[in-house]
């Protein structure tokens, strides 16, 4: 049983962007601007895949999908990177066996989608995958609106 | 074994409002003013109900204890509110086996009561739980001493 | 199996202290100055120390080195620290099985280095280490470069 840690942040978009709010494998219609990002900027999607290839040992987000708008992972969403993921633990010989996301921002709401969102999550993973979220109190970046943060941890098992 | 992650941050109240500073399952006498917060603002307790909810897949403070003054979880101390999610959990067929937290802020200070912090909030989980402390060297919105914040993970394992 | 959970941050030193960059248990020249703090700075060996102690419910870094210019880690590098704290697990009967540390700043740029940082960090602890790096967009204290933080997350398991 190996563990891996994962954190991301990233900033809102600018109102008039028109940019989409995705954020924990699904989309927020309504919930305000999108997130700024190469790809669909889903802060809990990536601190899962952080933490999924740090517990194999396998580099980390900017090295599995790259950097910039010429990246790998331009523009593809975090369950579809989640899987892609997945499929890299699997050649190398790990199973994903649990996974945690903490969602820190003003938006969106998650409690109501809640199981939404751990079911679109687990079903990239291909395990169980917990979303919990929280505010800072209108404090720090988060608490001031300009950004969403996510941390998250990971157990994969190595199965041969 | 599954694994959860949680995370949570609180403002200090006004001085003037006479709030007591509750952290890690204790009283903090001496210390300064307390924490905001529906309930006692533990954020310690409050991250690792978090990472034991979402450990079992049962969603997360705000679902279980409500948000506001009408909240379920108003008014309640992090000790109780602990005693409550591992209750919670058993009934789900779950037993918390290990959870630690790491508390970040400028007070109190936890290092000469860290036993007495850890065998509290142990005592109300019902197994190991450590707790760390540090600060942020003057930075952010814990180095400017407006609020405390504190990241939890826990593991828990399915007896049936 | 127990788990624990670490985080550290730390500001970044004045340019014309000549303070060498130390961070993930490598050092970094030519990546600007290095950071503040009464051992090396290193907050990604700090945040794993932390994760480590937490594990094996023995205190923390500050308990265990020490803070102030007369502490016992004082002048102490990252991977010298994680050895020696290795050593106290040891002692009491536990030993590391799997760590990883998520490091949040603007500098170093972690990825080129990725596997030797690993590498380091692993060689010190006995047991596999992943490291993953991200910024924060330009928002807080590390967006502003103000300094840098890690959180970090351990397994170990109890062997006597």
């Amino acid at each position: 049983m190996r563990i891996g840690q994962g954190f991301d942040a990233h900033r809102f978009a600018d109102p008039d962007s028109g940019t989409p709010l995705w954020l924990a494998g699904l989309e927020w219609p309504g919930a305000g601007p999108g997130i700024e990002g190469d790809s669909d900027g889903d802060v809990a999607a990536h601190a899962l895949i952080d933490a999924l290839l740090a517990a194999a040992g396998l580099g980390d987000i900017g090295s599995l999908f790259g950097v910039g708008a010429d990246a790998h992972g331009a523009g593809m969403h975090g369950a579809a990177m989640l899987r892609e993921t997945v499929d890299v633990l699997r050649g190398a010989g790990f199973v994903p066996v649990s996974a945690s996301v903490a969602v820190i921002g003003n938006r969106p709401k998650i409690g109501p989608r809640r199981s939404e969102a751990s079911h679109a999550l687990g079903e990239a993973v291909g395990c169980p995958v917990s979303v919990t979220a929280t505010t800072t109190d209108r404090m720090g970046f988060t608490g001031r609106g300009e950004g969403v943060a996510a941390v998250a941890s990971a157990l994969v098992e190595r199965v041969r």
